[in-house]
């Protein structure tokens, strides 16, 4: 059985579960807060971060969410999530990184920062600029998403991606913290309300954090 | 003909050209600074980084260096890059990730930041605190690969992978702007040496940006 080393608000565990649910992969949770450091997950994974995968009986460990989501694409036929033609693969992968990487860093990380590591680590409070400026870059990021949503079915084209995946991911882990203001937005948030009644988003929004609540609307698919 | 839109120090740039050289696609190089920000590069690419890849006359554009990279591995049979079982994939992708992420963030992005752009950009010093900071981290990171290359022909195993050209990719940029202090590093240096003989490597050592010049052993493979 594989041992997904994760914690709740991890916006790349999230998108890796997403993925192993679509497919039908089962899995166990391991609770990991990487802020604690502890030895045994530095020596798992030497750059320290959520998600690592590891199948113990089999010694297979999986590190990296793009690593670990290529790994079951090729391994899992079921519900391919990267497909189609090279370019098609290529406008999903370019997609997946436009998350993980520039809207995690505009948006989900100083969120993180301000909202969950400064409360629950660091025992201080929010800097509400850094919070402004980072739901100022939110309202940007889903202005590119209703362009997308304008244009095409799923994000990356005609079929449901690891691109609307990865955006559902960070999404949210943003919406958990009050970070998104949906205002304005019908075409992303019809597309996210999509995602919160599949069954494979029912657990992560089921989930909370200690100490931190999310918004009445996280949840409910109809809000 | 494909035009890469780049920098000469944008590690990531560098990664997709070696790429294509050790697979023997041609391109021509279009300087691009991203801190110039200029409109046509963002309508090219909404992330507004390099690398971008074009090829105008057939109306395609590749964008995120991890997707180029793949395309090209799917598309281009000469030296693979991304090979093996699914678990060695996986193995040349978490290294990948780790000197995209890790080491840029850790060594590369200070560099660029403290040498290249609070020079070009902000005409400012480099903050000395936080060079030496980049240059202590720099030292674990090759600490890291001295235990690969004593275990492991190639980073990721017995041939040379994506993994290789990805670390020597960063390492080149940070050796140009002289934040790699090779003492003490037997097992890397021999190991980035057969790079730097590689005709793949030779255009990008011989390539020089404006004001800043790179130390003397820089482009010499005997250094």
């Amino acid at each position: 059985m594989w041992q997904l080393y994760q914690f709740p608000l991890c916006p790349f565990s999230r998108k890796v579960r997403l993925l192993m649910s679509e497919k039908g992969i089962g899995y166990e949770l391991q609770r990991e807060n990487p802020w604690d450091g502890r030895d045994e997950f530095f020596h798992l994974n030497p750059a320290g971060r959520t998600p690592v995968l590891a199948d113990h009986g089999k010694g297979v460990v999986l590190i990296d969410s793009r690593a670990i989501c290529e790994y079951f694409e090729e391994t899992v036929d079921k519900n391919p999530m990267i497909n189609g033609s090279a370019a098609s693969r290529a406008e999903i992968r370019r997609l997946v990184a436009l998350f993980d990487e520039n809207f995690f860093g505009d948006v989900t990380a100083p969120l993180l920062h301000e909202r969950m590591k400064k409360r629950l680590v660091y025992r201080a409070s929010p800097d509400s600029r850094m919070l402004r400026e980072a739901m100022k870059l939110a309202h940007e990021h889903l202005d590119y998403i209703d362009y997308l949503i304008d244009n095409r079915p799923w994000l990356a084209g005609a079929q449901m991606s690891l691109a609307d995946l990865a955006a559902a991911a960070q999404i949210s882990v943003v919406d958990y913290l009050g970070g998104i203001d949906w205002s304005g937005h019908e075409q992303s948030k019809g597309w996210y309300a999509l995602f919160k009644s599949r069954p494979s988003f029912r657990p992560l929004l089921a989930e909370r954090m200690d100490v931190i609540q999310p918004p009445s609307h996280y949840a409910d698919p109809n809000a």
